[in-house]
C-alpha cells in the first residue's frame, strides 16, 4: 500500500518536533532505483513556497533520488532564508544517503509565514533515514497529516505486471486551512521522464485539477510522479496513465471525504458543452458558489443558484436552454422551473448536479463540497 | 430623504401580499419631471431576471417615467411566461399613470425560479399609485427590502442648487441570500440621458463595483437614475458626477455593513498597482478568498492567505516584493514576515487590509466582509 508498493521504494515517517504534541511530521521516501525517472506538478499560484521553487529545479532534470516532506510549516513566504532552508533540507538528506541534493525534492505544508525550526528538521531527516523501509509508506503518510482526520494512500496492480502506489494530504484541491495539497505517486514500472510528464499532466488534469472545495489556491501544491523502474517492465503509456489516473481519482476522492466541515460530497457534471474547457470552466464556477455549496449544506435543491453560478461564465450556452438536474430529478428545464423540486432526495451524502449547456457533446465533472459552520471555525481558529 | 428628497418626484411602499407577513413588498417611484431622462446599469450575469431584460430595452430610449420594484420574488429563471408577467406590471403601471409602458421600469427581487402571484401584484402597483406621495420615499426603501435589516437611503445637497437621493437593497454588490441588489438614485438637477449614463458608470465603478461580499453575481443587479430637472438647475457633470457617487457610496457602505452575518467590515486597500485594472484585480482576488474571510472572522492577521490570493492572480507584480498591512502595521515586507502580528490590534469592526504591489502608483479599494458561521446558517436555510 501506499508509496512503498511498487517495488524499489522505502520510506519513513517520523517525528522531528516540528508540530506540537509528538506526531509524526517529517516523511522521507527513497527510490533505490535502477531508474530515478520523475515528474512533477506544482501550485499554479505565483506566489510560491521556496520548496516549490526548489522542486521545480530539481524535477527540470527528470530524475528524483529522494523525496523529503513535512507537516507543520509551508515554508512559505519565508523570502531567501526560506529557500536556504529547504537547501539546506535537500543536502542534509544527500548526505544521509550519500548523494547530491539535485536529485532530492523537497515538499513542506503548514502555516504560511513563518521560518522552519531547522534545528529540529535536520535531525528529523537522519532518523527518518535511519527508519527506511519497504513497510514505512503508512507511516510516511501519516507524517504529512496537517487537519487531515486520515492518512491518504491508494494503489494499484497494473496488467502489465507492475505496480502503482500513492499517497496524499490535504482537504481539497487546496487544504482550506493549511492551504496545500501535496502527493507522491510512485511505480515499478520502467519509464522516461517526458512519458512520466505526459502521464501526471493527464491524471492530474482529470483529477485533482477537478476537485475545488474552497476556491483558494495553494503555494505549496505538489504533486510527483517517480518510477523505479525495479520490475524491469518498460510500461505501456495507456496503461500506465490509467492506472495513474486511477490512483489519483482514488487520493481525490479522499481529500474531498476528509474536506474540513464538509457534510456532502458534490459533483457537478456538466454535459451538452460546445467544447471541453467550458465544461470544466462552468462546473468550477458552479463549485465556487458559496450561496449554492451553503443551499446543499441545507439540504435545499436550489436551482437558481446553478444558473446564477453558470451565468457569470464565457461558456457557449444560451439561458433559456439551460437544464439542471439535482440527484436525478431535472428541477429546471429550458431556464425555467421544471419538475417539482419537492422530488429530489438530498439526505443522501454524496449529491449530484447535472448542468446541461445544450451547446455541444462535451463534458466533465468538477468535485466539490459544501459550506459548513465548521469550515468556518476551523478556519477562523486555525493560527490562533 | 431617499428618492423623494429631490423635487419631481412622489413614491409609495405598500403590502401587495407577495411576502408572507404583511410587510411591505412592492414600491412604485414616479417621476413628475419636466424631465424624464434616465440611466440604467445591470447585471453582467447572462442569467437575467424578466425585469432586467425588460428594463434594459426601457432604458436604451433614456427616458423613465416610473419604477416598480417589488420583493418576495426575483421573476428570474421563469421563461417567457416571466417575462410576460412584468410587462403586464408595467402595463399596468402606465395605466392607472396613465401613461405607455415604455417608459416604465421594473424591478424585482427574491427567490429565483418561481413565478410572480400576479393577482397579488396587479393590485398592488393601483394601491400603490393611490399613496404616491412626496414623503413615500422611506415606505418605497422598506418594501424592497429583502433580509436587509434595515431601510437603506441617502441623500446630498449639490452646491450648484439640486438635491441626489437615493435608496437601495441587498447585502453586499450582490446579497447573498437573495442574490439581488437594487438602486434608485434621483435628482431634480436637469441632465441629458447620454449625461447621466457617464455619471452613473463612473459612480458605480467606484462604488458598487468595489463591494463583494461573497463573490456571487446577481441574475437581478439594477441601478437606476432618473432626473426630473425640477430645479431648473442644469447640472455640471462633474459637481453630479461627485454628488451621485458620494450617494452610491453611502448607501454601498450601508449594504456592507447590514451583509448577511457579518461581523466585520474589510476594506481592501492595493496601492503601488501598475495600473487601475490590477489594483481592482488584486482587491478582488483578496476580497474572495474564503480562507482570508475566515480567518478574518477569528481575529487573525493572516497576511499569508492574502499573499496566496494576489499570486493568483495575472496583476503586475514580483513576489518578493509584496508587503500587507493590516490596520496599520506592516506584517509583511518584501513577500516574507514583517513586524510582529501581535500588534494588529483585530477588534474594531472596520479591518483595512493594505496590499503594496511595489509595480506602480496606481491604487483602489475593494469592501469585502467576514465569512461566518451566520452566513452559511442564513443561506443554507433560506428557501426551506
Amino acid at each position: 500500500m501506499s508509496v512503498t508498493a511498487p517495488l524499489g521504494f522505502r520510506a519513513a515517517g517520523v517525528a522531528a518536533g516540528l508540530k506540537d504534541g509528538g506526531q509524526r511530521d517529517l516523511a522521507l521516501i527513497v527510490n533505490d532505483g535502477p531508474s530515478r525517472a520523475a515528474a512533477g506538478v506544482f501550485t499554479r499560484n505565483r506566489v510560491k513556497a521556496a520548496p516549490v521553487l526548489w522542486s521545480e529545479q530539481v524535477l527540470r532534470a527528470g530524475r528524483v533520488h529522494a523525496v523529503v516532506l513535512n507537516s507543520g510549516g509551508a515554508n512559505a513566504c519565508t523570502g531567501s532564508d526560506g529557500f536556504q532552508d529547504t537547501h539546506q533540507t535537500a543536502e542534509k538528506a544527500a548526505d544521509v544517503l550519500g548523494d547530491s541534493a539535485a536529485e532530492i525534492a523537497v515538499c513542506s505544508t503548514g502555516l504560511i509565514g513563518e521560518r522552519l525550526p531547522m534545528d529540529r528538521l535536520l535531525p528529523g531527516v537522519a532518523a527518518a533515514a535511519g527508519e527506511l523501509s519497504r513497510d514505512g509508506g503508512l507511516a510516511a503518510a501519516d507524517a504529512i497529516r496537517t487537519t487531515d482526520t486520515v492518512a491518504k494512500i491508494a494503489f494499484r496492480r497494473a496488467a502489465g505486471g507492475y505496480t502503482v502506489g500513492g499517497m496524499a494530504k490535504g482537504a481539497g484541491m487546496l487544504a482550506p486551512a493549511l492551504a496545500t495539497m501535496l502527493c507522491v505517486i510512485t511505480t515499478d514500472a520502467e519509464a522516461e521522464p517526458e512519458t512520466l510528464d505526459r502521464v501526471l499532466r493527464h491524471a492530474t488534469g482529470l483529477t485533482f485539477d477537478r476537485l475545488d472545495t474552497d476556491g483558494c489556491m495553494s503555494t505549496n501544491d505538489t504533486v510527483l510522479l517517480l518510477a523505479s523502474g525495479a520490475t524491469g517492465v518498460r510500461a505501456d503509456e495507456a496503461e500506465l496513465t490509467a492506472a495513474v489516473t486511477d490512483v489519483c481519482a482514488d487520493l481525490a476522492r479522499q481529500l474531498l471525504i476528509d474536506a474540513e466541515g464538509a457534510t456532502k460530497a458534490i459533483a457537478i457534471e456538466v454535459v451538452g458543452a460546445a467544447n471541453d474547457h467550458d465544461a470544466v470552466v462552468a462546473g468550477r464556477a458552479v463549485a465556487r458558489s458559496n450561496l449554492l455549496k451553503c443551499a446543499i449544506h441545507g439540504e435545499d435543491p436550489n436551482w437558481g443558484r446553478v444558473l446564477s453560478a453558470v451565468g457569470t461564465t464565457e461558456a457557449v450556452f444560451e439561458p433559456d436552454r439551460l437544464n439542471v438536474a439535482i440527484n436525478g430529478v431535472w428541477v429546471c428545464r429550458n431556464g425555467s422551473f421544471g419538475d417539482d423540486r419537492s422530488k429530489v432526495d438530498m439526505r443522501p451524502r454524496d449529491v449530484t448536479i447535472t448542468v446541461d449547456l445544450s451547446a455541444g457533446t462535451h463534458s466533465a465533472t468538477i468535485h466539490t463540497t459544501d459550506l459548513t459552520a465548521d469550515y468556518v471555525h476551523e478556519n477562523s481558529a486555525y493560527s490562533s
